[in-house]
């Protein structure tokens, strides 16, 4: 296990979230080797059913054009949804970096079909903070995820 | 080829980002035969590139919660990309119509896989609209679709 800096930038984005009274998933976006943009979840921030944490991280970086996305790392504490991986296909990101799949499965499958390279670094840190928060708060979980 | 309420409502929404200078697509969520809500793309209004017209429409809808999606239609001028075929699929949508998808294919393969309903509806004014702007302003389109 490798927490390089966009994983670490992932990891203090859920604390974030966490700390704000959220749902902790944190993502960052790094395009060669350097982070250009990071995200929280904000559905509860917010009120915003769309925002997991890599929306929001993707929104951050902004108008990067199709040519960073396509040179970029997406890093995220947790493995992206459906909705998320949408966005890493969509937009033609090569890598996807994440903390942990214990926690949710997501849609690693999806990814690799479509020549995404997906890397689950397995960080205790990230399996125990999200298995605590679904274990506290199983509702508001489940409407992350639509369940 | 029945233009509905849903559907008008994103046509609706489609000129509005037009006359905003933006991508002319729109979308609307309809639930139990009421237009919950509508959005449309905002990438040059916001300087966001996740804001495609489905994304800013669910934002708007907020948190219904699960049982809510469960049951909506999702509308959009242009058939929907992998990312907001994502949301779809991640939060149980059990139908998609959309105005067309002559000028976008669109991830109707990948919805349709995930028992989503997917309805083309063809409409002329969807098409030519659309048409002109992607002739217009190729490269903020293939921007949009990440290419």
């Amino acid at each position: 296990m490798n927490i390089d800096e966009g994983m670490q930038a992932a990891i203090d984005e859920m604390k974030k979230g966490l700390a704000e009274g959220g749902i902790p998933i944190g993502s960052a976006l790094v395009v060669d080797g350097r982070v250009v943009a990071v995200g929280h979840n904000k559905r509860v921030q917010d009120g915003d059913p769309i925002t997991h944490a890599e929306i929001d991280c993707l929104r951050n970086a902004g108008r990067l054009g199709a040519g960073s996305f396509h040179r970029a790392t997406l890093y995220s504490s947790l493995m992206p949804c459906f909705l998320c991986s949408g966005a890493a296909v969509q937009f033609g990101i090569k890598k996807v970096v994440v903390g942990e799949s214990r926690n949710f499965p997501g849609a690693p499958g999806f990814m690799r079909g479509h020549g995404i390279e997906v890397i689950d670094l397995d960080v205790p840190e990230c399996v125990e903070i999200m298995a605590k928060f679904v274990r506290d708060q199983p509702h508001l979980w489940n409407e992350d995820i639509g369940v």
